[in-house]
Formats: C-alpha cells, structure tokens, sequence
C-alpha cells in the first residue's frame, strides 16, 4: 500500500470510530506502565517494544493487568501481510502489591519488564536517547494523546460531558457539539550566535541536570509569526536584541511538560550587549567559544545517558554536557559546531 | 523603553490582573461590534481605528453601548508621552432596534461607524487586505482570543468554573488549579512545483470564493515534524507524493475558523502523477503554468477586494484570482512567479 494510501486509512480510522474498534484484535501495541515506557533492554538502541495485541493480552494477564481501547491511542498503520493494521498506545496503571506482600512494586515493574522484553523508563530520558527519529515522533504522540484525552472529559464551554473518538484524536460535546482536538503549540528554539559565528549563547535552565547548557526556546503567543515568537523570547530570557533571525528548517514534537512542536531558528547578536536572564526560567546564559562547545558535544557523545553529571554546585554552572541526541537542540548545536549553520546566510 | 523592557512590562500585565486593570483607563483600544472590526473608511489603506478609552467611552455611549475588562483582551504595549500604555481589543454586541424602530440595525451601525471614524467589516476580508503586517498579526490576536475567553469558561478536566486573566491571556480552574492558554495550531501550506520549477500546483477549496486558487494547507497532528505535516496534507487533499520538501522562514497567524500559524513551505512533485482530491476539503487541483499564475497575480493585485469574481460555474473552476495580498498564500505565490522561491534549494 503506498503513502496515500496509508494517509487516508489513518485519516479513517481516527474518525470512525466502529471501524477502529473491528481492527483494534489485530493491532500491534506499545506500552506505558505508571507513566512509564517500556523499551528494549540491553540492546545497542533504545526502542519501544511491541507487541501483538494477543501477546499483550496474555502476558499482562498473568499480572492481573488489563488494557482495552479507552486507555489506548491510534499512533500508525503498520504494513502486514496483505493489508494494514493498528498500531496503538495503551496507558495502564498497575495497582500497588498488599502492604504485606513481600515484594515491592518496583519489583514487580522489573518483572514484568522482563516477562515483556524490555524495561520500564521515564519518557522524558526514552525521548532524549531514543536514535530513530519516527520512534521518538510516536512517543511524542503516545503521551501527548493520553495526556490530552485524560483531560479533556467536559465541554469548556457548557461543561457537559465530551465524546471522546476511539483513536483520541479528538472529542465531541454531547450537548452543544462542538469538537475539541489534542492541542499542541508551537515552540520557538534559537541558537544565537556572535556576528563572527564563532561564539555561542547557550542558557542553562532552572531545575534542569547540573552542567547542562542548550539554547534558547519558549512557547509562541497568539498572533506572532515564528521569528518574532523567537526575537520575543530572547529578550524575555536573556535581555537581549537579536539583529537578525532565520529558521532552520528542522523541527521536532515535544511532549513535555507540555505538548509542544519546536521549531529550530537561528539568530545573531552581538556580544556586548548585558545578559539579564529572567529568574525564573534560568539560572544562567554564557557566551561560549565553538571550542568550548565542541568539548561538550564531545562529552555528551561520549556519556549518551548523562550518568557523570556535576554533583557541585560551582561546577553545576559550568558548561559540560549539551542535551542528549534526541533534542533538537542537540542536533542544531551539533551542525552549528561542524560549521553547517552559518549567520552568513541569516537574513531579517 | 526599549524591546527588552516592552516584552518584560507586557508579560507583567498579561499575568498581573490588578497592575493591568489600573492601566485600562489610559488605553487605546481597537473594536468588534457583532464581531465586524472597525475599520479606517475611504482611507488609502485598511487599518484598524484606534480610539482612546474616554473616547471611545463617550461617542458608544451616545449609542448606548458600553464595553469594560470583561469584553477586552489586552493586544499590545504603545508608546505614550513617558511610559507605555495598553492597547486592548474590545468586542461588544449591539442590541436589535425595537421592532417598530424606523431604522434598521444595519443603519445603525453605519451611523455608529462613521462616528467613530471608521466602518465595520467583515474580519476575514480585513486580514486579506490589510497591508501592514503587524495590523494583521494584532487583528488576528484579537480575534483568537476573543473567541478563546468566550469558549474556555469550564475546566476541561473536572468542570469547575475558569478564572479568567483580565489580558484574557489564560484561565486558571478554581478548583483543581489547572491552567489553560489560549489554543492555536501549527498549519503547513506549501507551494508545490514540478521539477522544473515553472509549474505550480494550486486548488480551490470547497465554498471559497469563485476562480480563487491557492496553495495546500492544513493542520499540523500530533506527533508530527513540520515537514511531516507538509507530506502528508498533500498526500490526503491532493493524492500525490513529494520527492522533496522544505521550509520558506515565512510564517503567519490566522484566526479563521480555527486559530492557527500557517507555515510556508515548497515541495517538488512530479506533474505525471494521478490527482485526486479530497473531496470534502477541495474542488479541484490543477497544474499551471507561471504565465498563467502570473496573469491570476496581476488580476488579484488590480482588484485587490475580489469584486469582480466569476459568477458562472463553469468559471469559477478557472484560475482568476490568488489570495488577497494579506494572505501568506499571495506572498508564496508572488515570490515563486517572481523566481525566488527555487525547488533546487530544496531538500529532503
């Protein structure tokens, strides 16, 4: 089946809601325990594990666990034999064991990891390390989809109950009928450069891992083209004017804390200009030489997962780490060190 | 004050209901009545009118008509003599005249609007032929948050009243603290050429206006990148595949019917592929020639309200007329008859 093909069954299958239901036996499925996500084990990549609906059904029963279409999300058509079939998200939460049972839960989150081929990890480090850039847009769109249908059970504007679609791509007042979809919005990323493009300003955020620097992002506000979302959070987080600005092209979903679509930009200032950060977003914003970056690239590449993260507090301030390789802002950083991205070529 | 200070003082008002509440009395405001913006009349250029807050006060007030916070959202910080002061968008519904009334609503209001200086007009025609990009990016602020406050009264999640922010720019839930922004969504648009860059793709959407093409567009779905987007809302409204698509650095809110922030992209396609339309979105998709988007460029600019569209059917499947100059359509589509949008650019 070719790509319009598929475009226009996923297009049916979140509308239709009987349709979706028939499919949902045959479906493949991914997991998430108590918010957390079970991946592959041990294997040289992380990757969702999935399973066949059957498969789940039974390995999660020997738990006392059960899962059907209300705590599960249409993320994709996948190929099979002659035709294609669901792939879902299904969100769970396992009860806690008796006060007196001898094993604790965490325990038993293990063990049923292992009986499920994987292990249970926080979403948020799945979507920093996970290499393959589908796998992580199917994680945004797994949690941000349980997260939108978990809230949205009553009508805004009359309060009375909301019909969700079976594929939780959206939802209809019983009443006044009006339809509601999973929102998202529209984050702007920029990596400011010096106009000699060998320096860079990079912030590290209030309450984010020790001796982590990335660049500069914030959620647009309605009615603002993307460069002045851009220009605007620059001057809300640092104090300062960018003389141009331009986007990259790249653009990555984000499921947390909020759902969120970056969009990469690039923009050029000039050095002398007094930093003032808002407190309370950052904790600092330094101008950095390319050399200096590139150590920290190199680091990251070498510690994917961050396990060697200052434990001081001096040395939390001090530029070590970059986000991990799943970030778009790992990736900018990464072609502005290797020379790719260039203010040259920035235009107002 | 400079920009740092402007978009510090506006991200204090838009959260501190006391601070901004004192400011309303040295506003200026901007003005919807039975949602129809008023507009400048017989001016060279479509603009918003502007009045102070005495004013405007005063001259409704002879008509009967009062407006306060509650029908306001705050648009903008203005320089005044020594500091800043707000600009709010205010929205008020005139009440029917009597039944034995001599004069029609429809009189009234053109009484109301020439005392004000101005006329009341539709607001999509006003998004399409303001000229100034900032009048079109207040107005669409304007628009999306009114119909935002006007919708978000419940909590979504347990039904319990919203408070609202007097900037109109949140709500919090009195009970269960949740916090709602205003909702807007990513939309691709995007020109589409055959290889050799002198053909473009255009359509005419279902219930737009006679002979008008324009570019693909749609809604950003969870989980997507932008480029996914792009891809996969040519592929559902006109069936075909892209070899290759990238982002232009143009982008632009709009608040109808679903506020958004329309992306523009280009993408290549080769012209041997079967189109075949969406038919609940789109009339027709059709291949043209540069001259041809050329001639319907320089119909639209020399009759820039549309007043001569074709009123036979077989005519309005003909390509007249692009998207008014306000339109991030138009612009699109200029720049690539003019030659500066290349598909030899683009990458995959």
């Amino acid at each position: 089946m070719g790509f319009v093909e598929k475009v226009r069954l996923l297009d049916y299958w979140k509308v239709q809601d009987s349709a979706l239901q028939s499919e949902f036996p045959r479906s493949r499925l991914v997991l998430m325990v108590d918010r957390r996500l079970l991946v592959t084990k041990d294997a040289p990549e992380v990757r969702m594990v999935e399973h066949s609906y059957g498969d789940l059904k039974q390995l999660l029963g020997e738990y006392g666990l059960q899962f059907d279409l209300s705590n599960s999300c249409l993320l994709d058509a996948l190929e099979a034999e002659t035709d294609m079939i669901p792939l879902f998200g299904t969100s769970i939460e396992a009860a806690d064991p008796p006060e007196d049972s001898p094993i604790s839960k965490k325990e038993v989150l293990r063990q049923l990891g292992n009986s499920l081929g994987g292990s249970f990890t926080d979403i948020r480090m799945a979507m920093l390390t996970m290499k393959e850039e589908r796998q992580r847009n199917l994680l945004a769109k797994f949690q941000s989809l349980t997260k939108w249908a978990a809230t949205y059970r009553r009508c805004p504007k009359c309060a009375a109950a909301l019909k969700m679609r079976t594929s939780k791509s959206g939802a209809e007042c019983v009443t006044c009928q009006r339809v509601y979809y999973p929102t998202f919005s529209p984050v702007s990323i920029t990596l400011i450069t010096d106009p000699t493009n060998e320096h860079a300003l990079l912030v590290r955020h209030r309450g984010s891992a020790g001796g982590v620097f990335t660049a500069v992002a914030g959620f647009a506000h309605t009615g603002e083209s993307m460069t002045e979302c851009a220009r605007r959070e620059i001057a809300e987080e640092v104090g300062i004017e960018v003389d141009s600005i331009r986007s990259l092209d790249m653009s990555q979903p984000w499921p947390m804390p909020d759902s969120s679509l970056m969009i990469a930009h690039v923009a050029v200032a000039n050095m002398d200009q007094k930093i003032s950060v808002c407190p309370d977003e950052l904790e600092t914003a330094q101008w950095f030489s390319r050399h200096q970056v590139s150590q920290a690239l190199e680091t990251t590449l070498s510690d994917p997962f961050l396990k060697n993260l200052p434990r001081t507090l001096d040395d939390r301030q001090t530029l070590h780490y970059i986000p991990p390789a799943g970030a778009i802002a790992h990736q900018m950083i990464r072609q502005w060190v290797d020379g790719k991205i260039n203010c040259h070529n920035s235009r107002m």
